[in-house]
C-alpha cells in the first residue's frame, strides 16, 4: 500500500474543497509519474479512512478524476490510473513544488528598460511632469461610460470593434485636431491608441529595423529610446540647444548616412523643455523630404501653454507626409486615461492599425466614445482652460520657490508652457547631499538621476501638486538649501 | 503686389477665426517657400480690404504671427517675413494640398494580418464565439468604476500605476487562479495585460527571434499566427485529430529541430474545440522539459463548460515552469473590457512587464481593480453561474437547428464548453451557393472563409446570439438548405 496520506496532502485550512484538493494532487502526482499508467487506488471506504475525510468525498474526487479520464474503473476489479497514460520517470521532488527556472529557454532580456515601482510612503512626490488627476472630471467621464453601456448606441460598443479605434472619436478629433492645431487630416488619417508610448512603438516599428538609423536629441524621452533599443537600430544622438535639435548636425549627419526616423518633442523639448525654432521646423521639413526620413513628432503637452499662442505643430505644416504626429489624452486628464492617437497617411494608418491588431486587438470604446463626447461636449475645453489656469499658478509658485530656496545654486528659465521646469544646479551645488536630504525628509523625486548626477539638471514637474503641497515640499527642502 | 486673396484663401463657413485661417495659411506659405525670409506683407488696413475681412483680424492674425516669430515688425518700415526664415525652393502646388504618400518611407507592411471590418447591416451576425456582452454587469463594472474614482483608494489609481497591473488584481487572482484552475501561483508571477492578445504578443516576442522554430496546430488561432509571421519566425504545423494536437509528431519534429515555442489551446482547441487529452498533455509536458521550449497555453475559454468538469490546465501540472498560462476577462464578460494576465515564472514576469512598458506604459488600475472587486464580491462568479446556464440553452437550441436545417449535409458533435461548435460541412452541400445565400439573408457569418471553403468546416458561435435570434437565423437560412 502506498503512503496515500503523503502523496495526497490536504490542507484543511484551505478555501478549496477537500475533493478538489483530491483531484488536483492526483493529477500532479500522476503528471510527476509517481502514479503510473495501472496503479490501483484504495477503495473508496479505504482511501476515506487514510485521508480522514468523509467517504463522499473521495468519491466525488473518484468520480471527477474518472470523468477526466486520468483514472478508470475496471468492473468488479477496483479503480485504476488509466492506463493510457504514458509512462514518464518519476521525479522526486525536494519540498511541496520545485522551482525550477526558465533560463534555459533563453528568452530577450529588456533590462535596459525601467521597471516602473511606485513610491509608496513619500510624503511629497515630485516627478518629471504629470497632470493632476484631481482636477479632471473623473466622476463625469465615468457617469458617461455608464449612460453608455445602458444606451442602444453604446450598447454596440462591448462588442469587438474596429481596431482603428471608435469611429465617432475619429472624425471628432479630426475636426478638433484641424481647429485646434492646424493638422490637414481626415478620420481615415487617425489611429487611436492607448497613450503617446503604443503611438510610439508602432510607429518605429512600422518603420525601422535592424540596423537602420534613428536619431534622438542628446537628451530625449528614455521611453522612445527603450524602443529604438528593442528593435535593434542604430540610434544617433544630435545635439539640443535653447532653439531645440541642432538640425545642421542632422543635416551633416544624413550627409554620410541613410536616417529612416527621427524622433522629437518640437513643442516642449523632453527634457528641457525648449521649443524648436521655426527656421529649424523649416529646415528639418525640408531634410526629411529630400533624404526620405520619417518625422516622429510627440506632442505630449501641445494643450498646456500659459504666455503666447503655441506654435501649431510641425505635422500642420507638412505637404509630404513625412511627419507621424503622436498625442494623448492621458496628459489632459489623467495617466489612468490610456487613449491616445496616431495622425499619418492613411495608407500607413492602415499599416499600423493591423501592427495595433497583433498586439492589443482594439482599445477600450467605451473610454474612446466618451473621449469624444468630452470635446463635442465642451467637458474637454473646459477642463483645459481650468487646469491651464491652475497649472500657470501653480508654475509660477514653483518657480519662485525654486530661487528662493535655492538662491543662486540654481538656474532655470519660467517654462512658457508644459508642465515642468528644467533646472541646472551649479556646480557648487552638492548633488548627492541634496539627494539625501530629500529622501530623509521624505520628497521623492522621480527625476532622471543620470540627468542630475551627469548633467546636473532636472525636470521638475510643478503641475501634480497644489500649491499647498508644493510650499509643504519646499518648506522640507529649505534648511538643506539655505 | 502678391496676390495675397489667393495666396491666403479663407473659409467663411468653417468654425475655424478668420484670424487662426490667416496665421495658418501664412506659416503653411512660408514652409513652402512661397513667402520668403525679409518678404513684406501689406498693412493691416490694406490686407483687410484685399482679403475682406475686418481690419482688427489683420491685426490679431500679424500679432499672434509675430509673437510666434513668423513675422517681424521694422520700425517705421512695416511688416516683413522674419528674416532668420531659411531660404527653401518654392514647390507649387496643385489645387489645395499635396498628397504624397510614404512609400518613400519604406514601412514594414502587416498585409497578412485581417484588418477588422465591422458588418453594419446584417441583420443577424454569426461570429466564431462571442459572449454575450448584453448578460455582462456592464452597469455594475461602471458603477464600480464610478465610486473607485471618488475614493481614497481609488484616487491613486488615477496616476501612474505598476506596469504590472494593478496588485490587488495581481493578488485576488493568483488566489482565484489557485482555487479554480489548480495554478500554482503567487501575484508575483502575475502580469495583468489587456486581453489575451497582448498576453500572447508579449510572450511570443519575449521568447522568439527571427528564424526560431515555432510551432501552431495545422489549424490554429490566426491572430497568433500573425504574430509568429510578424516576429518571422520558422512556423511549423502539426496535425491535430480529436485529441487535439498530435504530440508524437511533435515530438518527430523535435528530433531533427530545435523548436522554441509552441502555441496551444488545449481546453478547447482553436478552432475545432477539441480537448487535447491526458496523455498528450503528460507527453507534451515532458518533451517541453526534454527539449528546452515554451509552452504558451491560450486557455481563453476556460470557465466555459457544460457538462463534466473542466480539465485543469497545462500550467497546473507543469513542474518545470515550461507553461506560459494566459487568460481573460474579455471573453467572461464582454470583447471592449480590455483585461487579460500572463502567468509565468517571475523571471519571466519581469521581462514580459518590462517589454510591456515600451508598447503600453500600463493597463487601466481602475478596470483592474474593478475586476479584482468582482471576484471578492462574487460578481464575476454570479455572472458566470449565470452566463454558463444561459450558453448552455443556446448550445442546445444551436445544435437542434443546425440538424433540422441542414440534415445531413452537417456533421458536428454538440460542444461540452466553449462557445462556438464546429461544423463539417458534406461535399454534398454547396458552400459557395449558402454564403451567396446568408448575405442575400442579412446573415453574416464572420467566420473563417478559407476553412469553410478549403476544409468544409465552420466554427460557429453560439453564445452571443440570444433563443429569438438563434431561432430567426436559422429560419432565414431555412429554405436554402432544405
Amino acid at each position: 500500500m502506498l503512503p496515500w496520506k503523503t502523496i495526497l496532502p490536504l490542507n484543511r485550512g484551505s478555501s478549496k474543497p477537500m475533493y478538489l484538493q483530491i483531484v488536483n494532487a492526483t493529477i500532479r502526482e500522476i503528471n510527476r509519474g509517481r502514479l503510473q499508467g495501472g496503479q490501483e487506488l484504495p477503495g473508496s471506504r479505504l482511501m476515506a479512512g487514510m485521508l480522514e475525510v468523509n467517504r463522499k468525498t473521495v468519491i466525488q474526487a473518484y468520480d471527477e478524476l474518472v470523468a477526466q479520464g486520468w483514472l478508470e474503473i475496471k468492473a468488479s476489479r477496483g479503480t485504476f490510473v488509466s492506463t493510457s497514460i504514458p509512462q514518464i520517470n518519476y521525479t522526486p521532488l525536494n519540498g511541496e513544488i520545485e522551482t525550477p527556472d526558465l533560463r534555459s529557454l533563453d528568452f530577450k532580456h529588456f533590462n535596459f528598460i525601467d521597471g516602473y515601482a511606485i513610491p509608496l510612503h513619500a510624503r511629497h512626490f515630485i516627478e518629471d511632469g504629470s497632470p493632476d488627476h484631481r482636477l479632471a472630471p473623473m466622476d463625469w467621464i465615468y457617469k458617461e461610460c455608464r449612460s453608455l453601456t445602458r444606451s442602444k448606441a453604446g450598447e454596440k460598443l462591448l462588442k469587438y470593434n474596429d481596431v482603428k479605434g471608435d469611429p465617432k472619436l475619429r472624425q471628432v478629433l479630426a475636426k478638433y485636431l484641424g481647429e485646434t492645431r492646424g493638422l490637414p487630416c481626415k478620420p481615415q488619417n487617425i489611429l487611436i491608441t492607448r497613450g503617446s508610448q503604443m503611438g510610439i512603438y508602432l510607429a518605429l516599428g512600422c518603420l525601422l529595423k535592424e540596423g537602420d538609423i534613428g536619431v534622438v536629441g542628446e537628451t530625449s524621452y528614455e521611453a522612445a529610446d527603450w524602443v529604438f533599443r528593442h528593435l535593434q537600430t542604430d540610434l544617433r544622438r544630435i545635439p539640443v540647444d535653447e532653439e531645440g535639435i541642432q538640425v545642421e548636425a542632422l543635416s551633416k549627419l544624413c550627409e554620410q548616412n541613410t536616417v529612416k526616423a527621427v524622433y522629437i518633442t518640437p513643442h516642449h523639448h523632453f527634457p528641457s523643455g525648449v521649443t524648436l525654432s521655426n527656421e529649424r521646423r523649416i529646415r528639418l521639413l525640408d531634410l526629411a523630404y529630400r533624404q526620405s526620413f520619417a518625422i516622429i513628432e510627440d506632442d505630449y503637452d501641445y494643450d498646456f501653454h500659459y504666455s503666447s499662442s503655441p506654435i501649431l505643430p510641425l505635422a500642420s505644416l507638412d505637404q509630404h507626409q513625412r511627419v507621424i504626429y503622436i498625442g494623448s489624452f492621458s496628459k489632459i486628464f489623467a495617466p489612468s486615461v490610456r487613449v491616445g492617437y496616431v495622425v499619418a497617411s492613411e495608407d500607413l494608418v492602415e499599416q499600423l492599425s493591423r501592427f495595433r491588431r497583433i498586439i492589443d486587438r482594439q482599445g477600450d470604446p467605451i473610454m474612446e466614445r466618451v473621449m469624444a463626447e468630452a470635446i463635442t461636449e465642451g467637458e474637454l475645453q473646459r477642463h483645459l482652460k481650468k487646469s491651464v489656469r491652475i497649472y500657470q499658478s501653480r508654475r509660477d509658485l514653483f518657480c519662485h520657490l525654486l530661487t528662493s530656496t535655492f538662491g543662486d545654486a540654481v538656474e532655470f528659465k519660467v517654462p512658457e508652457g508644459g508642465m515642468a521646469v528644467w533646472v541646472h544646479f551649479k556646480p557648487s551645488f552638492d548633488i548627492e547631499h541634496f539627494l539625501g536630504h530629500c529622501e530623509e525628509k521624505g520628497i521623492y523625486l522621480n527625476v532622471n538621476k543620470d540627468l542630475l548626477q551627469r548633467k546636473r539638471c532636472a525636470r521638475m514637474g510643478f503641475a501634480s501638486l497644489n500649491e499647498d503641497e508644493i510650499r509643504q515640499a519646499f518648506e522640507s527642502i529649505g534648511p538643506l538649501a539655505k
